[in-house]
């Protein structure tokens, strides 16, 4: 409801959210109406609010909180949780340090499960999320997991190490989130232990935390690939709106900028056969789109770990082939329009050969672009669509308009 | 791996995977990829491996298989799997029913978390998610749902009517996957019972079909946005690719066909100032992207349920200002570097104003198009960026040509 109203309406239904509830309100929210929210609260309603939160909570929301704020609610922390929240805060976004939680319950290995069954009703409610619990040794060790399923099933007399599962998924703090993410989804996970290099439990990931970075990721990458820099409040002001927005639109007006530059290189042709002023969009804009299904296809697979070095060359001569098959269908075509349109059959073969090698440039770039951010570290994803329109944009107007001032003026 | 291999390998690897895990391997890999599997096997390999299926797996693939296997694999079903069968059949993709799985324990109330455990331990496992058992009555109306949590923290002398929660979420088989998936993000679920209209419980949802139908629902909106019509195997042969792929480009075809008759009307123009040709892709590039921008946050809102009625004149205000923000600010300094270019004030102020009017045309277009589409009952994004770029293409070519014509030759 807060993310779908307007400033004023939002605040006024802000005010009416009971206090104990605000701190959990801003976790849950987007970080743009985040920013707002906290905007309209005094620092001793922070404090409050912030006080309400386990150590992972508050870290996710830490980077939104006056400096002050974070400062008067660490002091008031138990040192366990303020260690828990300096953990938090020490892992980088996109890593499973930042996305885990510290509520797990880890029992030993050399107790009977109905010891465990004991230990377990003194507290009055488990965890959420709490499909198995981590068996650890005097050292914090992680030993095995003891899957709830499997203790409510066995012989209560029996020993956890009995029935425990001594091999499971481990996740270290600084394992990338998106291949926990893949495990989670691979192996059904609902909750993994994540463990230090020395194997010391430290806390653990559950099914909720993987659903919101996968919706998060998944937002992030399609606003990425038209320059959106964050999701954007729908009522943000349109100032904040436009400061998301200008750094892409600035990009684009370079890349637009050099594609103009060779149009005017060949403006003396154009004069000559105007022809090619109305034609060479078409060259350049089915090539950006083509390039596009291309670039998409290989970020897909990339990201699914489904492109090994020794293939690569299987690739892109299958993107060339497709390339070459779109080229003599769509080329032959546009050719013949072309020369229905203007009488010229060498404008038409002119028309046909540019579409073909553009096509041909849009998918070897199509395949490089992505495969060149992603050797270097970077997302594949990000800015793709528009290195690739800015390639057969200016590729495009280059090959259409060298091939017609070479065969026709 | 499967999927990470060009066709060849791909078929050795699969002939040396043991037979009895070919029905579960078949359910997970990706639709091109399941196909290019059961080419490679007869039918007497898929009736065997359809076999160590569940029905609702069965379900998933069921699509894929020749109709003589599935016949043969239905009659062997004992009676209540072909009911669930059929029932999962029975649901169109993209619901509840078609995702939902049949593996949930039922309890009844009136009997002592006593007996439940000891009917759990009767069991030698429980199925996989099974983070909550489903209380029902006789009819099997689903009256509470008893987490295993609870369960273990639990007196045992205790009735299930006493530890059970009554009030839970509840799905039909009809309901919208994507609203299902909104709600195991919103309430952190591991499973959820789906009920008939009547009461009767009839199966449950888990996270892992949630996180794969989420998988699957950003990768398919992904393809869409530039016209591919499903997950394509990365090593699939040149003319499946391009079966996959057409569609679009035939349609941006038409588009920029359109765009090029635009032009074409004011050939008389370029001739006498061909500077408009090198200028004109400008006006529509920065137009089709700013639009695609607006679309893009679209999409997203009206995904979160974030755009409500009455709030549309906002809404559309706000994106016209954050139009008019762009059009001032880029519209003058592309009117500046036109002019340095040409020494033309005019032609400036004509580039700055066509810039300003198209960034508008492609906001207005922005929102429209995405809010008319799901008015209609369609999905937002789907080919939302090529009808964007139409609008901005021939849009922005009208406008500047059409300016330049009146004020300029």
């Amino acid at each position: 409801m807060l993310e779908a109203l307007p400033p004023e309406e939002r605040l006024a239904l802000w005010d009416l959210v009971k206090a104990d509830r605000d701190g959990e309100i801003l976790v849950e929210v987007s970080e743009a109406v985040r920013e707002s929210l906290i905007e309209a609260m005094d620092s001793k309603e922070l404090v409050a609010a912030a006080e309400t939160l386990e150590a992972d909570e508050l870290a996710d929301i830490a980077a939104d909180l006056p400096p002050g704020v974070i400062a008067e609610v660490v002091q008031a922390l138990p040192a366990g949780e303020r260690e828990r929240l300096r953990a938090a805060l020490s892992y980088p976004e996109g890593t499973v340090g930042a996305l885990m939680d510290f509520e797990h319950v880890a029992v030993r290995e050399d107790v009977t499960l109905e010891a465990v069954t004991r230990y377990l009703r003194r507290m009055d409610e488990l965890p959420d999320h709490t499909d198995q619990l981590f068996v650890v040794d005097r050292e914090q060790v992680l030993r095995g997991t003891l899957p709830l399923a499997r203790l409510i099933v066995s012989d209560l007399e029996l020993e956890v190490s009995r029935v425990m599962l001594p091999e499971s998924v481990r996740l270290a703090p600084e394992d990338r989130a998106e291949d926990a993410a893949n495990a989670f989804e691979r192996y059904d996970l609902v909750s993994a232990a994540v463990v230090e290099r020395s194997g010391r439990l430290i806390g653990r990931l559950t099914v909720d935390a993987v659903v919101d970075y996968i919706r998060e990721k998944s937002a992030a990458s399609q606003l990425a690939k038209v320059g959106l820099r964050e999701a954007e409040d729908v009522f943000a002001s349109v100032l904040d709106s436009f400061r998301n927005r200008w750094a892409w639109l600035a990009v684009n007006l370079v890349t637009a900028f050099i594609a103009s530059r060779v149009i005017g290189a060949f403006e003396d042709s154009i004069v000559q056969l105007v022809a090619l002023a109305a034609l060479m969009p078409i060259v350049a804009g089915i090539g950006g789109n083509s390039g596009n299904q291309t670039t998409t296809m290989i970020v897909r697979a990339l990201a699914l770990g489904q492109i090994q070095a020794p293939y690569w060359s299987k690739l892109v001569a299958k993107e060339l082939g497709v390339a070459l098959l779109n080229g003599v269908v769509w080329g032959t075509l546009l050719g013949l329009i072309a020369y229905a349109f203007y009488g010229n059959v060498a404008l038409g073969g002119v028309m046909a050969l540019a579409m073909t090698l553009n096509l041909m440039l849009a998918a070897s770039m199509g395949v490089a672009i992505p495969l060149a951010r992603s050797r270097f570290g970077r997302d594949p994803a990000m800015g793709s669509s528009v290195l690739i329109t800015a390639c057969t944009d200016s590729g495009g107007f280059f090959i259409f308009l060298g091939l017609a001032t070479l065969f026709l003026v």
